[in-house]
């Protein structure tokens, strides 16, 4: 039987108790820069769900903190900046990315992956920072709520703005690139905090950065997914970077969403993953009228944002099972395989 | 010259020096049940800045705080609950508010400020929480990011989350009912974190509690204010609940924001609090943006959430200058009065 392919933001992660016992407490790069550990976490979904993709176990500051920028990851706070971007000459502190010799890591736990992931049949979803919810992160020096520094530097410094963006572009670009190279089969650019922008603002200022990086990548002919929360007025704009999936998360029905990213692009998203915690049968109607809104289309089903730490893996797997088990019925064709 | 009325949500509060000597570090409840306290902070923002409103200083919890379920709010992170709401069997901790017993500082504190408002000719706004944001404190027991579990509890056990929110919808509606008795002559009811549900949800489970506090007030004659951040997909519910204006934050144009709620009702907004940080020729220009897209029906110019306690009270003054000195130009008609 046919069926919409499933997986989840954060599948790797720490609702999984097989994660926790294997991470413990110390810094995500550290665990990231560890080929076989992040290799066997990245692995642990597929083998405990049954999930139709691998998504590399990773974080969007893994370039920066590579090239030395001076950034790390405190446990239950997020990324954190020792000395944040304020100026032109904190350019100087970026430099392009040289995949195999800055992140050999990333690249070795591809290679790992790759046989193992052949085996399974599942494909390796390659992962980045686009670079506006990078540069937001290297601005204010650590999570923001409003993000009122990047804001301010994008508008009154916007040619300063632009470099660093076309910077993080370069970097995320060639990072993706050497992903693909070492196996990933399709990639995933996460502007998780684009839906913090006005449209102007995120047309004028990010979309472009974006396209780089998305249309970079064209020649590869890899799947790319281009995501973020809170988009739902961006989308006609992130439907024209250059992706061939635009991830959405439940504030936007899937309907709704498709007419706004129009024809010839797929959907992936979009069940709550605050409703994950909620008992069984609400997550199973919501899962169903999921996949009956992302009908008429490509359809990838996902959570609207990351596994949330407290889910109970039992219900990703039930949630697995209950997409695997609904046949394709696409209303445009009348067939139902 | 006619000019588009301007005010700013939290325009009393910590950006203000004059509010901080006031107020000092205590809990806002206890500022708030201080009558002379409140209404000087009230009026500060007035003197200040010549707004052209005076929101009662307020806060969503007051009502629920006064009838004894154990919430205060703690400066810093916001409103904390001593026993969250869990089950049916607090709805026995929850009642009627009787404002004149349950509130009367609050009632005071209109009527002192009302005989100075009116010698300065500035209309004072009521204040009160919206059922489904007390309710996400109330449930979750504090600030969320997620609001598991307020929307599991909506989900899970929807005749319960109804009567919950119909408790609420009444204390708000008794609450804005003797606020406008007392003198206050507009309302804002907050549903601050609605944008955080689907429209389904919030169409099923949120809307006819809003509806119900509104449409309650609809006999007293005054100005409604509706107001939510995120609610791009809301709107034209909103738009439904029976609000004279509607609330609308920086992610959504004005124009566009006009043609999802229909003809006949008014929008307030929406400049970027965050922008409010950038230097004046970037709040300028996006001012005059906000000014340009609000055209073509009722405009009250605000940000598009409270101001963010690091602003410059300059920037904000600047702000009132420029509303006030640009000529009111309705394309619908071609006036330009």
């Amino acid at each position: 039987m046919e069926h919409v392919p499933v997986w989840f933001m954060r599948q790797a992660g720490r609702s999984l108790p097989e994660y926790r016992a294997l991470r413990g407490e110390g810094s995500i790069l550290e665990a990231i820069a560890r080929p076989e550990l992040a290799a066997e976490v990245t692995l642990q979904p597929v083998r405990r769900y049954g999930v139709d993709a691998a998504i590399l176990f990773s974080d969007i500051v893994v370039p920066v903190a590579a090239i030395g920028f001076g950034v790390d990851v405190v446990p239950g706070r997020g990324p954190v900046v020792d000395q944040p971007f304020r100026s032109a000459a904190d350019l100087g502190r970026l430099r392009p990315l040289v995949p195999e010799q800055d992140t050999p890591y990333v690249l070795e736990t591809i290679r790992l992956l790759v046989g193992e992931l052949d085996r399974l049949d599942v494909p390796l979803i390659g992962f980045a920072g686009a670079p506006f919810t990078v540069a937001s992160y290297l601005v204010e020096g650590g999570p923001s709520r409003t993000y009122a520094r990047t804001k301010s530097l994008m508008r009154a410094e916007p040619q300063l703005w632009d470099r660093l963006l076309d910077v993080l572009a370069d970097q995320a670009l060639a990072s993706l690139r050497s992903q693909v190279a070492a196996g990933a089969s399709a990639v995933q650019l996460f502007d998780s905090w684009a839906g913090a922008l006005s449209p102007v603002d995120y047309e004028r200022r990010v979309l472009p950065a974006s396209r780089k990086v998305l249309h970079g990548l064209a020649d590869l002919g890899v799947p790319r997914i281009h995501f973020g929360v809170g988009t739902g007025e961006l989308l006609h704009l992130m439907a024209q970077a250059g992706a061939d999936v635009v991830g959405v998360d439940w504030r936007v029905p899937l309907d709704v969403a498709r007419r706004r990213i129009g024809p010839g692009l797929a959907l992936q998203g979009n069940l709550d993953p605050a409703l994950c915690l909620a008992p069984w049968p609400v997550v199973a109607d919501e899962a169903r009228d999921v996949l009956t809104r992302g009908r008429g289309g490509g359809h990838v089903f996902n959570l609207g944002h990351g596994v949330l730490p407290d889910t109970d893996p039992a219900v990703l797997q039930q949630l697995v099972e209950l997409v695997h088990n609904t046949a394709v019925d696409d209303p445009a064709t009348g067939r139902r395989p």
